[in-house]
């Protein structure tokens, strides 16, 4: 749809707001930005604005927006044959699942579809219950995993917490604090020491809580949404090392990190570790069409195979989704949309949000690998307090909002959460564009001092 | 994709035993059928042969397969925008739930879109928690509501029980007995006093749980796949009044009845309750694309209007899932695929199924509207024992497996459920058709006696 239809825009308005629904929100507090269209890194308004997309959407759109070849796939596989039951077989559905399985650690073969990233964490830990006989799972401080009721209870970040305390969450997860050297929880100055104590740490809530008891420990690979945190080397295998001391199954949560976001198909390639599940979402297809699920290690398939599994979903293995899923990872593939990711990471974003900080004192620190980042903010580098509290909300969150609309007025779409600006843009994003988004951040933090 | 591909079959079942991982299934007992192509109330493999769909898939393909208007809207939307993220206000999400809105009773103006008929469930529940303060949840026994924690506590029927036995459940629901006169848990001989009865009792339950405790109520409004449970008249209308009686939330699941499954847009509307939140998927698009959401009261939405709802997905709201939703909805508003429903459930499956019943003894009930039945199945009409137990599964299911797989060899795909035949054809089905697939039904019933 064409720019410049303010009009139009004001329907599109007026009909959300009549009757549309929107998620995390106080439905009266919020003014949903009407958009007409998109291309790549970008999107826009009715309005004649254009908007680079730093957010990738919600951090899914990692091959860019409308790509050709992946609107074709959808396009061709709509007219042969939309959806099919999961009980059939299905070409594009196998397609997928080889694609799928094929970029994962030798031993994951299969794959379980679902629609979404919770739907994923749900049957992973499902999985995990089944496979082991056990009932707890570990997850960390700072952490998303979604929204249904064992997801969200899974979630270590404040999008918990009222769910905890209206009962709407699973009662077995417990919580652990995951590396985060900036703010040591085990007052360490190093990396090294940061990973050797948040082992320790873990060890001692394995411990604690009782290895026999725990099925399953989940986390994200690095961590997203909830911090931006990227494991110190050594971390995962030393996970792994205690999953498998304890008969505990791993689950790595890949559902933002994978496909492309870090500069790798799953993030946890950087660190070469094995993890018994895998979960997965956002951009398998860019989100073209919903689609998550669960790759699955030999030892828990063979769990299921004379067993039934007690889970499902009407749309387990949609052709639609699993039609831009192929086309997506060829494509990815193709044009080496990964290892774009990976140099941007390495020779753009880098070295370009080093020098932002130095030139600004409000960036308390700088985080991230791939088309993965985010800029820590506080008042103060000397005490690090941050510059909004931990789970602000309201006038609390002004500052940071303030620079989020900033960058907006300058055509850079960009999310916030907690203290932090996120910088996630397509993995397709050029040099150009990047410098262009950072110019942006660069006069919003500007004005802030 | 054309049939006569034998060898194409042979490589789409191999991927698909490789690497998909099917739902609610033992990997090595299954053989899932390589389905190459559908359309209307059809659908085919690859050497050739040709199913009648009385499944609707999974009683989603209410439209039938492959309608060219969805087809085409989808492919449209495509290329318009495929994806943009729930914050955004977008133009075919606004159309979407407006129409979708526009269809339940006065009063629930609002939609929360999800991908699926569980993720639905998962918030409507917990809207209610938020809204009543309360955190116990009420759903019958015999009833399935999805496959994600919450959902699947709720959830009454077999799948519930080994998701509870690992830990996988919501603890804070409690199951009560609906009307189901055919096996009476109430010593009920009519309609009349079924309802009298199961209301009393369900009034019991909320007394005996404590009416302070409970958030909601959650019921299929018609039960599908569980039982095929039409409530008597004044059943509904009394749960609604134990509800406002004691400030419990009623949740209407419409995700399989609604969309014109039982001969009207929400089955509700047979009896002319306005529940405070319906759950809907499946029929909205036909699940051409994944879709559910809940369709929210006045009352529930003002609860979130300054306070944020703490919930939410990636992919609210999807535009090329709403899209699908817009042309689905108009084609059925159009073609009159509603009353033809309608039609076909009065006019030629009550008689047709009342005459098979009279011809077989192996037929013990009859029950549905729409095109929504089931045939309950006893081994002795007099004693009502079933022909396979409760729960059956392998050997024990097996007299039930016989008929589904003779209809197949005729070329009649139908599922089966405990020991039920699921009478469930597109609501654009025609009179032909049901006659070609009772048919098949009937000569399978005869070899069984
Ligand atoms: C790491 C991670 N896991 C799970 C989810 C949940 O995915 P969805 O929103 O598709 O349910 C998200 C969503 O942001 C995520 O970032
Ligand atoms: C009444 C009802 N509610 C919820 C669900 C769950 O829907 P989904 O499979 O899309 O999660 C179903 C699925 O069959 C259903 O029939």
């Amino acid at each position: 749809m064409d720019a410049n239809q303010p009009e139009l825009g004001k329907q599109v308005r007026a009909a959300d707001r009549a009757h549309v629904f929107h998620s995390w929100s106080a439905q009266d507090l919020i003014d949903p930005l009407p958009v007409a269209g998109a291309e790549g890194s970008y999107f826009w308004d009715f309005e004649g604005n254009r908007y680079l997309d730093f957010s990738s959407q919600l951090v899914n759109v990692n091959i860019g927006h409308q790509h050709p070849k992946v609107v074709a796939a959808i396009q061709e596989q709509a007219a042969r044959l939309c959806t099919i039951s999961p009980v059939m077989a299905n070409d594009v559905r196998g397609e997928a699942a080889a694609l799928v399985a094929g970029h994962a650690p030798d031993g994951l073969e299969h794959v379980l579809f679902t629609n979404s990233g919770a739907e994923a964490v749900e049957n992973a830990i499902r999985m995990a219950r089944l496979h082991t006989g056990r009932v707890k799972v570990l997850a960390p401080y700072r952490s998303y995993h979604g929204a249904t009721s064992t997801a969200i209870a899974a979630t270590g970040d404040p999008r918990r917490i009222a769910n905890e305390a209206a009962g709407h969450a699973d009662p077995h997860v417990r919580h652990f604090f995951g590396p985060y050297l900036y703010r040591s929880a085990f007052n360490a100055t190093t990396e090294a020491q940061e990973c050797e104590r948040a082992l320790a740490h873990l060890e001692q809530v394995i411990t604690l809580e009782g290895p026999a008891t725990i099925a399953a420990l989940i986390m994200e690979t690095v961590v997203g949404g909830s911090g931006l945190h990227v494991p110190p080397d050594g971390y995962l295998a030393g996970v792994r090392d205690l999953c498998d001391r304890h008969g505990i199954v791993m689950i790595a949560d890949e559902v933002m990190a994978g496909f492309g976001r870090t500069g790798a198909w799953f993030a946890l390639d950087h660190w070469n570790v094995t993890p018994d599940l895998i979960t997965f979402a956002k951009g398998v297809n860019s989100g073209y069409v919903p689609l998550g699920g669960v790759i699955i290690s030999g030892p828990i398939f063979d769990t299921f195979r004379e067993r039934p599994y007690p889970g499902g979903l009407t749309y387990s293995g949609h052709p639609l989704a699993c039609a831009a899923a192929v086309a997506t990872i060829r494509a990815m593939e193709d044009e080496k949309t990964v290892e774009n990711a990976a140099h941007i990471g390495t020779d753009v974003l880098a070295p370009a949000l080093r020098d932002l900080k130095a030139r600004h004192q409000v960036i308390g620190d700088v985080r991230g690998l791939g088309v993965f980042w985010a800029l820590e903010l506080v008042r103060d580098p000397e005490t690090r307090e941050p510059l909004v509290p931990y789970a602000a909300a309201g006038a609390q969150a002004r500052p940071i909002q303030q620079l989020v609309s900033d960058c907006r007025s300058q055509g850079l779409w960009i999310l916030a959460n907690g203290n932090r600006l996120h910088i996630t843009p397509p993995c397709t994003v050029t040099p150009e564009e990047i410098a262009e988004g950072l110019t942006a951040i660069d006069t919003a933090l500007t004005a802030l001092n």
